[in-house]
């Protein structure tokens, strides 16, 4: 069980770190640039929730496969982004994965580590959003997940699940299972819908689906 | 008092919060980063000053409180800007309520986890304009707060107070209180007559009242 | 000994601030601004360094001869930037030296604190690159040392020294110098002949120096 979590784990960072080396290619930046691309889209989020909750060093600063996966990442990005281009739709499959399992781990160590219950969904969401914040800040964009569709809101959903389900006393492994699932079928299905939040200013704009623009922000990249 | 001082302190983020959440609307950000702007904008001064310090989790991530009300404050702006336009002259006299009472909090705080006092002046700034400073750099924007007007200053200034009043072992409620006035004071005075600080590149500027730039930088958007 | 390691660790800041504060001055930032900028480039690296190994409160926050300096040479640089534009090449070099020194010392203090040691390197890397990132972000740029040049790598070479040597047991003093020259050699070198790190998408540029930019990307504004 451990070991399934850390291989998740891993695996929802190389995917981040994905995302991160490919806005540093096309932002074309050298190639320690889309290295640290690379590393802070996989990591900054899980970072600056280990900072926030006191645990310090954060594990993707004391464990170096977190490093590792992430430089894996953006060499590949780096040196073969046809790769990633033919990929795209896995890759975006493998996006609300990640997604979904940064945003319930999160909220399980926020609540390990005594966080109020009502505080350890937001941190859970900040785990699965904070690597895409940290991309877009470093390449000076609005954040996407500020604008873009139902990215974050997916995230939190899944985390609240947790925060119930454990104030409940369910079984972890359901509760787990559960929020990830909901989480990357709320994505996946806004991604196939394009479902959109409300933006400012606009009374008008139906809550329904918007036909035309199915242009993937948060993805960006991929 | 102790109720006295959270509520003072719920104020100031409210305040603060409204000030992210109407740069959020300006900015065509959905109702999420509305909302993620209000959390920044209030509560990031803080957060900073409590990981600099050592005081993990920060007050705004262990108490559930600071997120309500931020949420709240983005509400209202998101759903009645109206009502915030119409606000304007109480808001501005607000924030710099709100930002003598941040910075004599936050130099407080800092005293109480034992820093060096020359470090806790900045550090009781830092909680004033640190929200500020993550609004802007969130919408990638220069932070304002460096390039106008007297508005970090007057933080500095009231800091200073409870530090030196501190050094003097004069009574905590009379240095706070003279703080936290001494920085509205000057805010109010630097907002009714134009007050700047000299310009790099601009030897000749007066260092007098600027008349025909009243223009408000720092509360932008409120 | 440590009193010689605090010396050069204060002229490292110095020169670093000064880098903030002459971008701060071509951005035309007020005097605030100015310092704000000094202080961020000078010890945004070792605060984040600190941060994350858990070394709270930072040394940049509880020792107040960094904020001394920093303030010093944004001083300088506001109001005499006559002084920095005459001594360009003499910065540049401390620039570079300033950069081992970073390297070298946040290593250590990384390896003293119980850090994996192939998590230590980077971290060290940081320490030295930390601060220019802080003030590129502060001015909404994207970093210059994520497409310019070779500066990290030199850096995380300097840093890899202490790592090695540190774990085959060498006297610290020995490769703790052969960490700082050789991350300064790299830099120089690299000054010196316009080294550049291959970009996305320009497979056929040749991996020898670019004869026509000799730009100097990373030192900008000095």
């Amino acid at each position: 069980m451990e070991m399934l979590l850390l291989a998740l784990d891993l695996a929802g960072t190389f995917v981040f770190a994905l995302s991160g080396a490919t806005a540093g290619v096309q932002n074309r930046l050298d190639l320690f640039g889309v290295l640290v691309l690379s590393f802070a889209a996989g990591n900054a989020g899980g970072i600056a929730r280990d900072l926030l909750i006191g645990a310090t060093p954060p594990a993707a600063i004391s464990n170096w496969h977190y490093l590792a996966v992430s430089l894996l990442a953006g060499t590949v990005a780096f040196w073969r982004p046809i790769i990633i281009e033919r990929l795209r739709n896995p890759v975006l499959l493998f996006d609300a994965a990640g997604l979904g399992l940064f945003a319930v781990a999160g909220t399980q160590k926020a609540l390990v580590f005594g966080l109020n219950p009502v505080m350890a969904a937001p941190l859970g969401m900040l785990t699965g959003i904070g690597g895409g914040i940290a991309r877009d800040l470093l390449l000076t964009e609005v954040p996407t997940v500020l604008r873009a569709e139902v990215y974050a809101i997916a995230a939190l959903a899944g985390a609240a699940v947790v925060v119930i389900g454990s104030a409940l006393h369910l079984p972890a492994t359901a509760i787990t299972l559960s929020g990830a699932v909901l989480c990357f079928g709320l994505r996946f299905m806004a991604m196939r819908w394009g479902w959109h939040l409300p933006i400012a200013g606009d009374p008008e704009q139906p809550a329904t689906p918007a036909p035309k623009d199915h242009k993937d922000d948060n993805a960006r990249g991929l």
